[in-house]
């Protein structure tokens, strides 16, 4: 009995692991330990932007220190991901969905799908990674493609069975968790930098 | 005298115009203008990222809205700008300063510094706007040249004498205020692009 509090905390760290090999952290943090591992290994430099927030008012309790006492989110204007990888710019997207069926067009912003054309026509690559909670996938949908698909229809929201045939499936791993770059090698760079 | 109240306002904003012309606005508008005239005319999509903030409490004072009762501003670990222009990923850091001698190092966070030596390493563009407000004149100086600055010395703070001779003075308009990508264009695609 004396090791009771030891053993549950085991538990608890068991539970966790294998809770995590079955469903995976959540898609944020799984793309931060992605980008990390990135940047570690030199491989890109992709980070996630601040959370846009506007400040109303600031306290000074001490000299130096400012404490933010009233503030709001803001609706993001771009996309929550960009940086560098083999030249190109990136930018892109995450979305997480419940849904079995869809991913609904309302969770990305008219001014988001705008900020991803403009970035395309600028010549940078533009995407959005999609993870589908109920199926523990994750896949990577080139902005292009979603575009075709928004011109061609007005559908609220985007099939999974459209996803799963236009959108990669991108395999999970334990280092990095969703190794989305792998799949810009492949389709993107073709193996030209093999 | 019933014209005063018109009359008073219509020469506050001659002094502002005429203030404007000699000392420009600060440092940080006149670049969100810029890069909103860039946006506006397709010529590059370049943001501003929002300030990092850690938010430690929030209130629900009615449903649907957050008011964030809490939160510190974090020190940044990436630059203030990016983007993406003539395919490149571009990434800057803008600093201002009112010294008539040098830009202090220390106004540049060491993690800066190995952010923007990392995003030249995967083919990005990096490069400091520094604004000198006694002389209101603004550089841009490309990170490689900072970087080499700092390798072959090692000074706390960069000599003005040196920064004139080794960045780029940026010519001030009104439309944009600072083009600085005409620097890219004049130094580093040379032309290319006309």
């Amino acid at each position: 009995m004396i090791n009771y509090p030891n053993r549950k905390q085991n538990q608890n760290i068991v539970t966790k692991i294998k809770s995590h090999s079955y469903r995976g952290a959540n898609l944020e943090d799984d793309l931060n330990q992605t980008n990390q591992y990135y940047l570690d290994l030199n491989k890109a430099n992709i980070h996630k932007k601040p959370t846009p927030i506007m400040v109303v008012k600031v306290d000074y309790p001490s000299r130096n220190k400012a404490k933010i006492v009233e503030a709001y989110y803001k609706v993001p204007s771009t996309t929550d991901y960009n940086g560098v990888y083999r030249s190109k710019a990136i930018d892109f997207e995450a979305k997480e969905t419940n849904s079995q069926t869809a991913l609904p067009l309302k969770n990305i912003h008219p001014h988001q799908l705008e900020h991803m054309r403009n970035v395309e026509y600028h010549g940078g690559i533009s995407f959005i990674i999609i993870r589908f909670v109920y199926y523990n996938e994750t896949y990577l949908l080139y902005f292009k493609d979603l575009d075709l698909f928004m011109k061609s229809n007005d559908r609220k929201s985007v099939p999974y069975a459209w996803i799963k045939e236009n959108a990669y499936l991108i395999p999970f791993s334990l280092t990095p968790p969703i190794h989305y770059l792998k799949v810009l090698d492949e389709t993107l760079f073709k193996g030209e930098f093999k």
